[in-house]
């Protein structure tokens, strides 16, 4: 059985339903291909902080009612200094806000709407190889009955997350893979615990990090800076409280406790494929580009690339492909920006174990630098809440 | 023969007397030990950029004179990122100024003036000794003459330079010291040849950094990144002229040449110790701290060490030590954001012979970001100008 499609999509995360959806707004159809199911890629939790371009997409392109009814819209976040805590107001300084709302609700959402709208999502679907020539690709996958299909494309997007087998046919050598690794991790717990406060707090001390960031009124999400090679074994609930009190309270604000229900290490790294096409061959998100949980800028990433690449896609399925050709040149700029941020958040507020004194005493200046000026608290607030996503017309 | 003074002042360098001038316009007198010769001082070329407090202070102690009228006032740089330029409007964003100033023109001008206030400056004097108990030290010197002299002192401060014997006084292990290399240097030229332009550029290229300075309307100086163990048998004019050219010219700009008369290497490093202060023996300037070249904080951290410690000896000779107390506390906040901000354009300014690839391009986003945002302008030129010295009642 051979299928045709104008756009196969690989991968139901945040990249790959956001291009089918915005595809369809402009009458564009495309398959997507998950090897998960549905059920576990709804409940898979991922932690999330939406920009506003993203916000602005989801509010523009209706798939953002719930998220306007349920997230935690920010208009600021907190940085602690070994306690001495300092607001970064974001809606004051940029005019924006970012929204705390879980990747997987995000998907939830988009799910509904793909078929909602009609959308073919292949859940439970094994892509055996991407194959054909190079002007007519063609997919081979078995699908959730096993039975093996052929698809047909005009164009495939690979949106299969950081380990996608197709990065190495966009860049066979690796030549075009840019790396860094970081000397530490993140250890994160989910607690049934009322919120600490309403926004977010960074907090650094000479112990490490923290992250104190919510769920829910009832949930919190924490996490502490880890060694690379913690595993859950090495973190008791005694040490997970006794380092969050350490590094995070404050003398008017203690970290709230309760249960904790889940634990788990977050590894740090950071990597950047370039360009991000080939043929007709395109990556979109973490196949393409990883960058480290600090500023949370993976989600907003994937969805900026396809922000691009859907009108890319269409007016090249109308005749005219120069976007498309222009996709890696147009939507790298922002990536390497962002890895800039999630380096320079991540390098500013962990406390590397390798540091020498003069680096440490450096970092700790630089976080007085930046908090002490209206210049440096904009500068930090403004990539925090990310820029405007790009429009084109199709 | 054994003299008495309250203040004894180890180097007549920027910090020495900056400090001596301070205490006179206080009332209080002071004795200037410095082995090299007078000329020696006045003709030790070294460049210098003030920052708006240094300026500020010069105006309001009567030794702004020459600076006024022969400084160039900056009211902007600019930073060229591969031939693309883009001015920081320092006065624009910050209401202030700098002025390129180079420090022995300073130094010209204050030995001049405290000359004719009729203070103690004593060339040619190697300080062989300070010793005495630690509530009356004693220094004996070698004077110009060749002979032996005693100096009684109520205080005394070394501000004899990154060499100072006396560090090991204040801090005899070692611990305080904190320490930085970089893996690059600069190649500085002087050069007979009209202005490149009035204002600077700091030039960042996959070559390599270039600093297109100036000393006056005929003179030029010009740096280039190099490497740590270069000679000046290294750099013909040829390879001086090629690399400044392929680094910093523009489009629509290419650097003035003309004769090179002078080749130097700088070194590259930082280093901190920490308190800057032992009893009645101070630390001040580069004695106590050393920065990069890139952003020329140097001397303007040594003039705002003694902005603090001028008026901290007035009130402690007149029974009140608790500012003398407070001196390193007070200063090294500044000094370590000074540190930060000679590291940060450093690191953000210069290509790192092992940078990775991704080190590389993180960078110029880096660059990006702030180049291209208002409040990242702000924030550079906010630290480029400096922020007010700290004034004290006495």
């Amino acid at each position: 059985m051979t299928e045709q499609t104008p756009v196969a999509i690989i991968g139901a995360g945040p990249a790959g339903l956001t291009l089918s959806h915005l595809l369809h707004q402009h009458g564009v159809e495309s398959v997507v291909l998950e090897s998960r199911s549905r059920h576990e890629v709804e409940t898979t939790v991922r932690a999330g902080i939406l920009e506003q371009g993203t916000l602005d997409l989801m509010r523009r392109t209706g798939v953002g009612e719930r998220m306007e009814r349920e997230a935690d819209i920010d208009e600021g976040i907190e940085i602690s200094v070994q306690g001495e805590r300092t607001r970064i107001p974001l809606t004051e300084l940029t005019g924006h806000t970012v929204a705390v709302y879980p990747q997987h609700e995000y998907l939830i959402d988009l799910i509904a709407r793909r078929q909602a709208d009609g959308g073919a999502l292949l859940f439970e679907t094994t892509v055996d190889a991407v194959g054909g020539t190079e002007d007519a690709p063609v997919i081979d996958y078995t699908d959730a009955a096993g039975r093996s299909c052929r698809l047909r494309a005009d164009y495939v997007v690979a949106a299969d997350g950081s380990r996608s087998p197709h990065r190495s046919t966009v860049d066979p050598t690796g030549a075009g893979r840019h790396r860094h690794e970081y000397p530490y991790a993140w250890f994160g717990v989910l607690v049934n615990a009322p919120k600490t406060q309403k926004e977010l707090i960074y907090a650094t001390h000479p112990e490490g990090f923290a992250l104190i960031s919510t769920r829910s009124d009832s949930v919190q999400r924490y996490y502490l800076q880890c060694e690379p090679s913690d595993t859950v074994d090495d973190w008791s609930d005694d040490r997970i409280w006794e380092a969050l009190h350490t590094r995070a309270d404050s003398p008017d604000l203690r970290i709230s406790e309760g249960e904790i229900f889940d634990k788990a290490v977050l590894r740090f790294r950071s990597a950047v494929t370039e360009p991000m096409q080939r043929g007709r061959l395109f990556l979109a998100g973490d196949a393409a580009h990883t960058v480290p949980p600090t500023g949370a800028k993976g989600m907003n990433l994937a969805i900026a690339d396809v922000a691009v690449l859907a009108p890319a896609l269409v007016r090249a399925l109308r005749g005219r492909p120069e976007l498309l050709s222009d996709y890696s040149d147009i939507v790298l700029p922002r990536v390497w920006r962002a890895q800039h941020f999630s380096w320079w958040m991540s390098s500013m507020l962990h406390q590397a174990p390798d540091a020498t004194t003069f680096e440490s005493r450096r970092r700790l200046a630089e976080l007085s630098s930046v908090l002490s000026s209206e210049a440096g608290r904009r500068y930090l607030a403004e990539q925090y809440v990310g820029r405007d996503l790009p429009e084109f017309e199709v």
